[in-house]
């Protein structure tokens, strides 16, 4: 048994929302360097919350790299208020009009866009996420209710009282910002059959909470976050150039979402490009899981660390390895390449590297990923990349948004028509 | 047990959808109007399938309303022939290239739009729904697979025969348009949990089987087709032309999703339009469900039918009535009428009749319905006429489309990148 009330948390975001949506932009740009301010001046409150939770990751034996994860700096806590008058600054979705018409028989009809309603993300344990997500939210005129790991516990209930105060200050109803304070896993199931109050679910993590979501969500859900992530050099790829882009994506991030998991070659450039591309690979520490016909390529090759280069098992394909490993197969033509992404990606973001203009062309219209690339890093798969300004989360689903989901993907649209007491004919 | 294989349904589905979205905008078209002959040739063998369902519905004591709906004639069949051909003339959606830009770093970013993928749509009787489900599917480069009602499913099978080898004809793959051929119950549940197949799945029915879907359903709905729909004449509505757009939005097709089911009257205009609009509608056999203060209005009233007159019960109001009876309640205040909607709506279409600018612009700003309207009969939400050519379905959700659904709401887009071997820094 838990103490939280999530129906009375959904019903005051359902309101708090509905309020949030009637304000100007103004108001909610103003809570949000209100909230910039508040983090800046937080002080003792907030690092003595953050030092708990610090205290009890190291005495769980949490691993060093989580736990610098979810520690908060001086340096990081500007960069969060810096974060929320960036978000401030971006142009603001809500309110567009567009598609406006007046129809032959003098109807006006247009699109508004308004905010989806009520938002509800579950997410990991890095606390400058629930100040990302309370920005949008605010940004986009949408309440939300969030649920962060475990180990943050303390350190986002701080963080989300401050959010709360600011609004507060500022005229806003604090309820457009909530925090489920209990980490019982029951919970989660409770929240996504809340299909009444709640518009859309962002779960931010592994395919553990993906799948718990799938099967109990009642209401529309955004994936993302999952991306086995493809290059594919074809015969004409300028060799140097290709080992560049494959590096960049593959070691600059290797645990986010867009790096890359498997480089397809075309047979023709076996030779000139793999040897070459596993030594590089190797030198920045990168395990290379090699199918047959690479592997033979690397036979007698000089600068290989033969212990990062292993055969490739079946399961190495499909693989979001998110570490230093990358599988390698060879292909015979585009045709296979195509085929092999249409099987293994899970159509994140892939890309193919070329000389060949037809080749390029036939990547771009026949592979269908939410990101399709054409001599470009998948890394670029990112909503501050495509000049989104922010993401709340990069979409692997058809429905509503693909690829990074900014503020204009967090609101939706109603009809608006003005009639001269038309009726229909 | 069945002898329907979905899971191969499904592949064959997800196969014919690929290829389908390679073909190019003329083809698509040119199977359309291959479709539009075949019916225009078709002749007995589609008469006499109908014919046995008929048959069938008639010794099963149908209602001949149902039985009238389900009967093809020449001339409902001709009807169904030039709906091909209008979709076949609409613009088409695939492959629209929008939002492009070049980047600060001269990486080439757009938005390519592209089908949805595989579509699953469970309808009831009417053969045409058939015929329309499959050309907007091949219009916008999806596949589809189709369950109807069990009352036609004779007529089903020769229709879906029928695209299928206009189809084949053309080059088209015959699997981008499959139906279901069991009635077996058992299979809705299996086919709402393929979401590694199904893009979209359209319930197109009643409540009963929006709650089976949202059960079951493991992949993106389009709910709609449930309208509670309301008219708020303030204290300033012009009284006959409110009473010409009431009954518009109530008479003219009161068992579809747009009819009227509530009036709601603001008190200061209660004796000068209560009495008229019931007389009125009494006149075109309407039933009225009033409160207590539009009962008063009523007394000593001329031309009122007294038996088309009743006191209103709590459930008359957010009750989708789908037949020729209207509830109506009286306010104080424009807040009252908003709080009212906010209430029952299902937010499918809602107006208000008003002489007053800020009374319009507030209800336009503060009733968050698909559709919001000033001044016009709640009749006019639907694909053709806002101007979108066909609709599959008008939603009543929040995400991705909302309201009448056309084409282009039956695709999505991909991002495509071009770079010059860019690397993100």
């Amino acid at each position: 048994m838990t103490n939280v009330d999530l129906q009375a948390m959904g019903r005051r975001a359902k309101e708090a929302g509905r309020q949030l949506g009637l304000l100007s932009a103004e108001a909610r740009a103003a809570a949000l360097e209100a909230i910039a301010r508040a983090l800046e001046t937080a002080g003792d409150a907030l690092q003595a919350a953050n030092e708990a939770d610090v205290q009890e990751a190291r005495a769980a034996q949490i691993a060093p790299s989580l736990i610098d994860r979810l520690t908060l700096t001086p340096k990081r806590i500007q960069g969060m208020a810096q974060g929320c008058r960036d978000v401030a600054n971006l142009p603001d979705p809500v309110g567009e009009i567009f598609d406006a018409k007046t129809l032959p028989n003098g109807l006006r009809i247009a699109k508004k866009r308004v905010p989806l309603g009520v938002l509800a993300v579950i997410f990991e344990s890095r606390p400058n996420v629930t100040i990302d997500i309370s920005a949008l939210a605010i940004k986009t005129g949408n309440a939300v209710i969030m649920r962060g790991g475990k180990e943050t516990l303390r350190s986002n209930i701080a963080l989300v009282e401050l959010v709360r105060r600011a609004c507060e200050e500022q005229g806003l109803p604090a309820d457009v910002v909530q925090l489920i304070t209990s980490t019982d896993r029951a919970l989660v199931p409770e929240l996504l059959g809340m299909d009444d109050v709640i518009d859309l679910v962002i779960p931010r993590g592994g395919t553990g909470l993906q799948n718990l979501v799938k099967e109990h969500a009642k209401m529309p859900v955004a994936f993302g976050g999952i991306g086995v992530c493809h290059l594919f050099a074809d015969a004409t790829a300028d060799v140097p150039k290709s080992i560049a882009v494959i590096r960049n994506a593959k070691i600059q991030a290797p645990s986010v979402c867009n790096a890359l998991d498997t480089v397809l070659v075309h047979r023709d450039i076996v030779d000139a490009l793999v040897p070459a591309m596993v030594a590089d690979l190797n030198s920045h520490g990168v395990e290379v899981r090699c199918d047959e016909a690479s592997l033979r390529a690397l036979e007698g090759a000089e600068g290989i660390n033969r212990e990062l280069v292993t055969a490739a098992q079946p399961e190495d394909y499909g693989k979001e390895f998110l570490a230093l490993v990358l599988s390698v197969r060879v292909v015979d033509s585009l045709d296979e390449a195509i085929a092999h992404i249409a099987r293994y990606s899970t159509n994140h973001s892939d890309g193919i590297l070329t000389s060949n203009y037809a080749n390029a062309m036939r990547f771009l219209d026949e592979v269908d990923s939410a990101a399709v690339y054409v001599n470009a890093s998948t890394r670029f798969t990112d909503g501050g990349q495509f000049g989104l300004g922010a993401e709340v989360a990069i979409s692997t689903q058809r429905m509503h948004a693909r690829g990074p989901m900014g503020p204009k993907e967090l609101t939706t649209y109603k009809w608006i028509i003005q009639g001269d007491w038309h009726v229909r004919p």
